[in-house]
């Protein structure tokens, strides 16, 4: 008897959450020969990309000077073929435009991926900016190995310069799930939009929100916890956000924000500024300034 | 010889590892019969929840209207099977109850897994409100499918709300492992047993920690790195913290925190108040009031 | 012709890829029968030892008292050989030795790999210390099993308890990989290379940073977003910051650190000593004593 | 050198290998979009059919008469998408048929998918007699279960019938492929255009050869190494065998066939008729007729 | 339409294929905890026992004398346990006793499950006379390891021993699975309950049939294809075949039977007898005889 | 206390399967360095030669012209890598050569494998020859795909000519290892030692045996069942036989053999004869001539 209870529980939550009424708005439902965003194709992109620009670090094999190219040449037509079917998907969840065939997406998508595969070398170059960055930075780092292995800032920082050139070419949703995959592995939350200078280094990371319409310029160096946010939304006149405006900090040449300072609003922070830490602001700070917290109060222990 | 060395360096370890006496402690040992909790299945709960939440987002399959019944039951089913064998690992573990046979504790997994079954739908109703204050209160959110798919505000509070709700249902350790798996991916920190009204929504998120005798109204929206947390724990005669005392702050409807603010002990934030950044609450704040960091100072760069 | 035009566009980005000038910097080669640092045999080892400290917690089988010593025996023979292989992969990768073979290196791995085999049962006894410590400290655990199970510090402070015994042996680069995935895991920052005493915890966990030349005291409690960091450095003539200065706080015993509290410098918090959270402190804090954030400004909201 | 002689060797090879002269003959070349038949795929496919057909027995799950229906639901959309793309990978590789679009032919591949679907009601009809012929027969025969787990009469009797269906709806390579897999697996070579009864089965199999051309009646008993072959073929202007000629025998209902024996050629066995083992037989049989071996000759052991 | 037309094909075939009556005959239903018999199990339990019984050889580690018995203690519970489930699952699937209760059923299997496990070294002893056996018949054998590594027959001998420990135990349906299981991998069909002498070995093995009343002495040499057979089987009044009836020949110590003969009923070939290929024989053959087949005659070709 | 039997049984089994006296024997004992051989590994090994000979019909991916280059590189390097692995565990385990050193045999792999490799675009031009003659021979065949696909006899004598190299070559125990797996999986087992002429073709193929000493011309076709075997050994003084001498029949160009013709010891069947189906032959066959059976004797059935 408690058995038949148990199936009654099971068919009437079935035909609930099959109903068509409740299904309609949560519900991804796409055409047939449309591919989905996969996280696992995804990862499989990242990793590709990760072993093309620093080759013998990540993936299986050990570098042969003799066989690379072969590796190499799997590993981007590998590549080539996953960006193509990960765009398409991107293009068909994120912002479908009805009036475009199936096919007419699908050769679109092959020509981004064509234009993304040929950004590699420029990628290589620009992450290698950020590898020197971090070992110059960190008195701890020990060899360039150490950084490109352990560093969760060159994870991070891969994934948004990948997924920031993805979304320059125009691909819809695939950027976003690429940075917030970097998001849950290293607490670094950079949005693909946002537009970074060579150089670019955070340390430890964990808190670091860099928003979608920041500017940094080249060799800043931020520390965990630091926010480059928005300060209010103008809003339209339903009463939502007007997506869009430029609402974010910018952020000059050389500067150092340390540990869990936040910067909101489109101010401007000047060319080798110096922002402590745990303090919040809200105003442009001029060149060459250095800020930090007023004096916390000390008192005994009770 | 030295491999001798080596053999007995082992065989060493594995003695003293053995010993009865240093094993007592740490071990857990369970009955025959009783299943263990395992993170792979609570992984796989989470995604069944979620397929059958979010139809076509997640899970292996795409759409098609005219077998979805079939396979929210196949997955129902599932998610039953697997719900059982895991609040049963939670009673045997997190709190066992010597006087029940392992029977009587099988059959009340099952009622138990099917009251939670039997929730879905109103967990499916409650999550797109989430869902829907996400997309409006991000300017830069394009689509609901973007903020499904990418948000991690989205996985922390799916994971908390089914965890919530199997705490609700009595079941022991469980639900706290389902928070934790959410922490480790997105860093926001929702303990189980606090209480979270509709339309709610956290932007960034990591180092958001929410303490379990926290209550929140509707349509809350918290930053990055806010504490809802306790001042201090009054102690029994022991020096122990006395459990289950109410710690946490409640937090009115149409209340937004921002990132980094501390709020502490069993306040009340008042309807419609507004948190700025970086600040550290240890007091009441009545509806409607805005309360912000003092200024910080400023000074050149040496 | 599209085709043709895709073709070429793989073709260059691999020419590109394969040259050697710009594959030099970044490009990490090894000798033949170097084995390379391995994430997954890594993640194998933690998991390994967690099986060993803490039996039938973690790994896959129910513990049963007569069989124990089989289980631990495998286990510890496992751990030693895949030690062996990444302590080995340390040495080649993260400080190549040109002058020792590769043969003289690999008996230095096993030398070590023993001695590290021979620490678990101390291992065992202090971690024992840390779950207490963190069941006590929490008013919301309700079982050993639960803080085990469930709690990221006790895998951050795992994971940093082995990779300190790692570094204490010499091993190069992979203590900092396992302390690395630590962070990504829980969003806890421990540099192995720091000091570390008995009975430690942290509540909730996310964002903290422990810097490498860092020292804490017994019975030590932090709060998520603590950074125990280093001011400044020194630099050298050439402008880089010179390595291995002491440069991080030193906490005495008992001391607590409330969330988001930054204390930088080699500046001592002297025992006893209570942190509240989102300060800077840069300066020396006396023993017993108790330090606050200034009051926060509040105004109605517009 | 050694090194540089084995760099030398790979290259060379690669390059003989890569040379388009030795690649043209044997090389497969695809059209982008058309899937190529898969082993893993048409394993799953029959894997999917005996769940469908023998409910309870294959598959994962246990049956449970109250979600049988979600299964059975969910288990024949999987058949019927993987039957898509190996029909139409058969209709690209096994007989390309240059003047019809891929799209044509996808479309064709479903309907020829849906016929199939259709077809699984009355292929388990027609299995079970296959069951029932195979335990009435066999002393050793404990239980229907025994008979359907265990005996490879009824795993290649079902390859056989599925790769049957399939050709009869005109798919080519595909059911060749199907009946390779049970001839693997049993030693029981079935062709799949041959046309067998009801109530068929074989004892033991291994070496058991039905030819293409062979037409077997109902309730006929096949033992060991037997042999419904080809007694010679005609041959062409060009010496090349001609194709799709009646070249094996027609067996009546009730026959028995021992073990080894070879019928050759489009001559028929008789309804009731019993062909002893080891013979070879090239001449017609009439009905009732039974057929044995001469004696052989014995003489001591020298 | 064309899609509704699909549709509708696979909900008919849904609903015929889930009405009850269909699935009646050929569903196997079982009841809640009751483990089904798995393929993927039982070769796990073949593996350990070949590991077992043949240290080194088969399983994944390499043996260290020091570390042997800690593998051995794993490898012996893990069978244990494995062992447990299938023999229930036998008792259930293969031979269900209405009256007894599913514990009292597991106890059994228990008890029958550390009475097998008590049978290996039994098992190691008599399995290495057929290695011995089979590196001396065959010249052109050049190791132990070979044989042990390589010949089907090993493979096919040890799966019939194992599988006849069982069913001298009383376990039903899984010996049978296990002695297919060999069957499949190496065309060698030995019936679980016949009974087999100490030095067996088997040459080539494919088509081999050995029937479940026969009995072999010791050192018995077979070829490829030769059958061991029945007969006739006496019917009972119903016109089925009478079970359990001595019907397989009995082959005495030190015989050699060449390929493809075939032997049947329950007659004697007497001790050092050889029986040469390609005959067949329903008559007892004294010790010591040679029996050959009859001459073939020979023609020009035309 | 059936509990404490139970674990008596495993803890007796454990020390007697450990028992040094008992292990010695059956034992494969490694040096620390020395692989062993693999089937996982030697299945691989096929794949990649298969999907190297046969570029577009195995392996994952489709070919594409451009970069079929790469493909064949990385595999080739692959198959490179892992011949040296299992050529080096042939060495050890088949063969072990105590006087010389791992590195020395080491070395030796590697000149190996590199033969291997520069073999192959030979064996891909004799394995053409065989897809030839399969297709033209068989009626049923409709397309070189079908033949590559499905023909078990392309699969086993793939697998003879690879292994037939590797035994060439002086390779110990992987020649056979590999020559049984194309056994299991078809039925037939050829000798690696044996040699076969080009345009070899087998149909059906189950229970074909070609002994290690045959010599077969070109243009040879075999059907199922057929034995190319030894007669008798020549024992040497101590009863055992001797190995290595010429025992298999020489098969010249063009012939033709039926099936389950048993063809035994070193005599020669003459170009361009015929043997037919189910006999038995042990003297010499004149060029061009044809044999076949003696007439069976039918009678009535009773």
């Amino acid at each position: 008897m408690r058995k038949q209870k148990h199936a009654q529980s099971i068919r009437e939550a079935v035909e609930r959450l099959s109903d068509h009424e409740s299904v309609r708005v949560l519900c991804n439902r796409q055409q047939e020969g449309e591919p989905m965003p996969s996280a696992k194709e995804l990862y499989e992109i990242i990793d590709l990309c990760r072993s093309l620009i620093f080759p013998g670090y990540f993936g299986h094999s050990r570098i042969d000077i003799d066989t690379l190219p072969y590796h190499i040449g799997v590993n981007t037509e590998k590549l080539f073929k996953l960006l193509i079917s990960q765009i398409l998907a991107g293009m068909c969840s994120g912002n479908p435009q009805q009036d475009e065939t199936i096919e007419a997406r699908r050769e679109k998508a092959k020509d981004l991926a064509a234009e993304f595969v040929a950004s590699l070398p420029e990628l290589r170059r620009v992450l290698a900016t950020d590898v020197i960055a971090a070992f110059n930075g960190d008195p701890a780092a020990e060899s360039y190995s150490e950084v490109i292995f352990c560093y969760p800032a060159i994870r991070a920082i891969s994934n948004y310069r990948i997924a920031h050139r993805l979304m320059e070419l125009g691909v819809p949703l695939i950027p976003r799930i690429i940075s917030e995959m970097a998001h849950s592995e290293t607490g670094i939350d950079i949005h693909p939009a946002a537009t970074i200078g060579e150089y670019f280094t955070i340390d430890h990371g964990t808190g670091v929100v860099i928003g979608a319409t920041a500017i940094l310029g080249n060799n800043v160096k931020l520390y965990q916890g630091v926010t480059l946010g928005a300060k209010s939304f103008p809003l339209d006149e339903n009463g939502n956000p007007i997506k869009g405006i430029a609402r974010h900090p910018i952020i000059g040449d050389n500067v150092i924000i340390y540990s869990n300072a936040t910067i909101l609003g489109r101010i401007t922070i000047g060319e080798g500024a110096v922002i402590g830490g745990n303090i919040w602001i809200t105003d442009s700070v001029a060149p060459g300034e250095m800020v930090t917290q007023s004096k916390a109060k000390q008192k005994k222990g009770e």
